[in-house]
């Protein structure tokens, strides 16, 4: 076996973050063994916002070179591993920065965009969120966009869709699909979370979910322990084929709960919305003991291995299915 | 009975036009006896390029004085009158204007626009447009756009919405809503045509439609007689009350089909929308020859007068029914 393929059979891949990024939280993906990281770049922004946040990122890059570098085809991970760093590849957690335009999907994948959530919690030109009463499913532009995404290599993300637009995604597009951040609903019945219908659709058709370790998405919350968290993915890949399963932290470290408020209300609303949270809970909650942040990744790893998996099936877990995720999907990237 | 009531027992309102304006076009609504016209200055553009619209209207009405005056309140249909003018009243006929910002709402208000669809063709952020194949209604942000739309004095207008987005814009606006150009399904059972559940709804809470001139909106299109559209405004007065019915002509006078084209595609679309039209006609329709554009606006008090209106009906449907729900929509504007 070459090396190159020898370096990336225990791949150690985050798909989801959103930290109040700095050097320390980079080290600290450093210590926590991660070789890449999916990050969000957009929660409600329009286009001009996140080129703003994507000029940021550039910025980061400069500052921070000897710990992480930019993500644009899974082979950087292999890069990112053999120099000690990180590749942090963007995606957007909501439609907004393509606004009404077809044509700034490929003009966001050039950006290197990889990842686009159809939705965020409410209902988009796309695609329905989990948040709404009602869903119609993909849109007529939906439609559209899925084949323009398919077409440049950016991944549809379902993980704050509900469930008709998410089933509809999956049959509409052409390249499996991911649920970068969530878990299934049969462990913790959580609006954000999946039923079996959707997480079966997914996995049959190639498909990802990355486990979110953000406490309204595990069952006891905060207090959740790590012998039940790792029970759940146990239970999720006897259900469903290990080969459809990773992780999505969902870990949103060191931000004020300002900006857990603006996730939920952006400026679409003159009322307070809670999401997840609570009139008397509005902020972000606190993390479980044992995934404090990306130094914990060994914890999970760790986890896992108590609960009766074997290292083929952790590493597998742990990134080594987001990278054949990631192969598969950016193959027809341009950069 | 003062000059000032006496002067508008007669007001000729046009409730939707979009042109390619020209000093002829407005000399032309001068000759039709047109005191006020709403015109459309929004189709898919974002605040922005809604804002260059404006700057180009406040240009055009420095150009055209003697013709045209910006319309922000009722009573600015009597000044036009009383100075041998229109009022041009401003509308969107897409909620892109506003992104995704519930402040946008007020700003857009103070920029002296009066009407907003809450959809066009597609799914919006608030409503369902009537070429999707499913309809969930009023979304999250709807709800709250409409709030603030009925606080600044902004009518909700849902002329290309689908039914239950229309009939839950109804039961959620607090102030009567319009329909400004479209006509019956009874009638003339087409796609953008509304049903009698909507019609019965939208005047049984004191909103107004505006019928349509549109070759599409039309039985027979082009070649629909006088007669048999004033018939068709007879029995929708018998049917739903005199008081609640208005012109809205949809009159997009010189346009090159190139415009046509962008109102159904947007830039939401690789294939290409025929919307009302085909492949074969993918163009403008002819106008019926009884309504060439502005100058025949008294061919149609003609055409009512015949089938049995008496002076004071013609003279509501003519405009007076507009002018009465300009009066009631924009009390609380703020200019």
């Amino acid at each position: 076996m070459p090396e190159a393929q020898a370096a990336l059979t225990d791949a150690r891949i985050d798909c989801l973050q959103y930290c109040n990024w700095s050097r320390k939280i980079f080290s600290q993906m450093r210590e926590g063994g991660l070789d890449a990281v999916h990050v969000t770049v957009c929660y409600h922004e329009d286009f001009g916002q996140t080129v703003a946040n994507l000029a940021d990122w550039n910025r980061l890059f400069q500052d921070h070179e000897a710990l992480i570098m930019p993500g644009r085809l899974a082979e950087d991970i292999l890069a990112a591993r053999q120099s000690n760093r990180t590749a942090v590849f963007f995606g957007f957690q909501n439609c907004s920065p393509i606004e009404a335009d077809i044509g700034l999907v490929e003009i966001c994948h050039q950006l290197g965009v990889r990842f686009m959530q159809l939705s965020y919690n409410n209902q988009s030109l796309l695609a329905t969120g989990c948040y709404e009463a009602d869903d119609p499913g993909i849109t007529r532009m939906g439609r559209q966009v899925i084949a323009e995404m398919n077409r440049v290599g950016l991944v549809v993300d379902m993980s704050h869709s509900s469930d008709r637009s998410t089933l509809e995604a999956i049959e509409v597009s052409s390249r499996p699909i991911a649920i970068t951040h969530a878990n299934p609903s049969f462990w913790h019945p959580a609006l954000r979370n999946k039923s079996d219908t959707v997480i079966k659709a997914l996995a049959e058709s190639g498909g990802m979910i990355g486990f979110s370790l953000y406490p309204h998405h595990l069952r006891e919350g905060s207090a959740c322990t790590l012998e039940n968290f790792c029970e759940m993915v146990a239970k999720t890949a006897e259900r469903f084929g290990i080969e459809h399963i990773g992780i999505g932290s969902d870990l949103c470290q060191d931000q004020p709960d300002s900006i857990v408020e603006w996730m939920r209300n952006g400026r679409w609303t003159t009322e307070r919305d809670f999401g997840e949270g609570s009139a008397d809970k509005p902020g972000f909650p606190e993390q479980p003991s044992w995934f404090r942040d990306s130094r914990d990744f060994p914890n999970i790893a760790a986890g896992l291995r108590d609960v009766g998996f074997d290292d083929e099936s952790v590493a597998a877990v742990m990134g080594n299915n987001w990278l054949r995720f990631f192969e598969q999907s950016f193959v027809s990237a341009r950069i």
